[in-house]
């Protein structure tokens, strides 16, 4: 019998584990001390009347699973939703998203847009993301007030880095940005994000790679979005994009590849060998009719693929269990093969494999003693979610973002019964507001309705 | 200056009217008065404020609606959500789905799924569904007392007709059926469903086809749902489904054809010529792998489309707002072209073109005076709806099910501020808890979690 006074007790949901057992255990508890979880079982367990806690959850009638974890978002664009749709993907860069990101990103859009989109993420059940913009350092103040974990992506691209004297001076900036928040570790992790193999030159990617390889942080970029990416690389370089970044020496276990559309079985070996990791976003690239990554065959492969949602200028939402949903039935229909990429799959690319991805397993992803304690309660005491044969069917078919009741990050409460705790959503929304009636005033863009 | 006394005022709100001319009115008013909608208009319209109402419901931040038609459903399968999933179609069938049906589909089951099923739909926006099951007497009964809009269609397949007895039988209880679901309408308006050709026989397909004809009835089908089902009917006949039907006469414009996954271009003329509707199910025919509908190639041809769930064994879900999503984003990806079903053209889908499918676009579907006051209101002061370009867009690829926050059937409210009116949820939860708990102690089904 144990002595222990917790932070926080939840008991009676049914706790999805997704641990390497894959163990569900109903009628359960968790235990919450200093940010990690420090114990885990049923409530009828010997010994278990004797714990105390400072705060009780009362989780019956919910599913308790590890928070969500999103593998690339471009957070700030929440404040382009909707802004522009239906259009040709280089009609709406050229037209709509570049221009109005020459114009309107500033710090304060980056922080005002990150504040909503947390807020938004919070409320659908995430409580890790992977983002990758400008101004992270603005995004990584907004994180740290707020208290969600996030890989924090610094964005490179050539635009930027055109003679020595400007690139010099971005690496300065990215450097200063990482020495200031890699002690904030594991809650926020900074990393490098080059755009592109098409707008990124191979003396950038080596670049931004080496710098990255010298801080021990994650490398990401965008890949084979779409077809004709193959095409653009093979005229200017005489190779592939993967043999490219291959032969250049920037893929390896640390690096995260974004999208991956076209990617062949022959990279996907490639993938597997080196370690490099798959963020897979099916919303985003259906709706930009990009194409739909092989991710069945990755899988096969060996290759690591998280679920991520794209921003909201492409999705339009930060949903990641409607991401589960159409991860899970694009793949079917593609195929034509409906056992593939089950609901148990999927839900472990919206949790453990996600955090893979990031690097963060050994201390996210799934509901586990000694792992930090994000956690979140789905309550699934509603008609749609009745009634309940098979608990992953249940949350990627059926479940929504608006029945994630409860969030606590890092064994702390950030959401609970669907109020936010550590964000004041209206001013969020007032804010983000104003940039858009800026945006639509400027007419930069035109507005259909 | 009119003088009037409505029973019901919504009042600032933006009117989505989805009329042909698509208008939108900000800070509108609508009145509804004996269940029909009897003005139309912007809040500073001259002779507004001597308007009285009964009930005045605030609309501000929200979109004002029609209520989403549902075109293709088997409600009480609701009973079997997430019974068995990511399966071979035809071990589905033949494991599940087919044994548990033969086993506990009865009236208890009907009713009490059909009240879980109402309570989703109207939860999520649907005003208007087609049911097409066994037991629809029982649907019809439930259905009148929670005064949802529905189509009932009564199933029919050979096993059923094997002989001319139990033939004859089987279309005096649908006789019976209609005659005395017939006086409900438009609120509830009796049809005839044949399964598919590969389960009814011609002469099956003409006589409830004949009968459709004499009651002046819609005659439903599933078609080519699965690719095999061409090879299927042309080694049986000789000649393809499509074709088959039409040779025995039974298309015409009050024939719904379900799926179409594999229509051809040559038969998409034939449809569009003789007025057959098509119900389109996206989320279903991904899941189970059975194929993406050509519904792009279907518009351009002028084949009248509606959307619809299907049922929750398949989907596994009711929402609407879910299905609109998908079906945009599935056929820009399909097709490579981002410009296809756009989201004005899926809204459309999903309200006055099912109308059109139904046969009810002179009374529902849309916004305008003397139409039934099929009505909803949706919530956008929401986070994960901000900010607010375009409500199309918004309503299609951020919207959620759960941000329906009140919903108007025949005039009458069903739902205010997310509380349902006309049905006791929890005991509908209860109910079919129960069903699922003698599904599963039979062990007729393995549940695998």
């Amino acid at each position: 019998m144990q002595e222990n006074n917790w932070d926080i007790l939840i008991t009676g949901g049914t706790l999805i584990t997704m641990s390497a057992g894959m163990e569900i255990i109903e009628d359960s508890f968790v235990g919450i001390k200093d940010g990690l979880i420090s114990a885990v079982g049923r409530n009828n367990d010997p010994g278990f009347p004797t714990f105390k806690a400072k705060e009780s959850i009362n989780a019956s009638g919910c599913i308790v699973m590890p928070g969500m974890v999103n593998t690339h978002t471009h957070i700030p664009m929440v404040c382009f939703r909707g802004m522009a749709d239906d259009l040709p993907l280089m009609e709406w860069l050229n037209k709509y998203i570049w221009p109005t990101e020459m114009r309107f990103i500033n710090k304060k859009m980056v922080y005002d847009g990150a504040m909503l989109a947390m807020a938004e993420m919070i409320l659908s059940g995430t409580t890790t993301f992977c983002d990758s913009y400008f101004f992270e350092n603005t995004t990584a103040e907004a994180i740290s007030v707020v208290g969600m974990r996030a890989v924090v992506s610094q964005g490179f691209a050539d635009i930027f880095m055109s003679d020595k004297v400007k690139a010099d001076k971005m690496m300065n900036v990215a450097e200063r940005f990482v020495n200031r928040w890699q002690s904030y570790a594991p809650l926020i992790t900074p990393a490098y994000f080059c755009h592109s193999p098409y707008t990124c030159s191979p003396d950038t990617l080596i670049r931004v790679k080496d710098a990255t390889r010298e801080k021990g942080i994650l490398f990401l970029l965008h890949l084979l979005e779409n077809k004709d990416e193959t095409d653009t690389i093979l005229n200017r370089y005489g190779k592939k994009p993967v043999q490219l970044l291959h032969d250049l020496g920037v893929l390896d276990e640390k690096t995260i590849a974004v999208h991956c559309n076209w990617l062949t079985k022959e990279e996907m070996t490639i993938f597997a060998d080196l370690g490099v990791k798959v963020s897979h976003n099916p919303e985003s690239s259906m709706k930009l009719a990009s194409g739909v990554a092989p991710v069945p065959e990755m899988l096969i492969q060996g290759v690591i693929v998280g679920l991520g949602t794209d921003g909201c200028a492409s999705n339009n939402d930060l949903d990641m269990i409607r991401e589960m949903d159409t991860a899970a039935k694009i793949h079917k229909v593609t195929s034509m093969d409906p056992t593939v990429m089950n609901a148990q799959t999927v839900l472990k690319m919206a949790t453990i494999e996600g955090a893979k991805v990031l690097g963060l397993d050994k201390l996210i992803g799934s509901i586990e003693t000694d792992k930090k304690a994000d956690i979140i309660l789905v309550d699934m005491n509603q008609p749609h979610l009745t009634p309940l044969y098979n608990y992953y069917s249940q949350l990627v078919y059926a479940s929504r973002g608006a029945d994630v009741k409860t969030s606590i990050i890092n064994g702390k409460i950030v959401m609970k019964d669907r109020q936010l705790l550590t964000i004041d959503h209206k001013t969020a929304m007032d804010n983000v507001r104003k940039i858009a009636a800026d945006i639509i005033n400027q007419k930069l863009i035109t507005v259909s309705v």
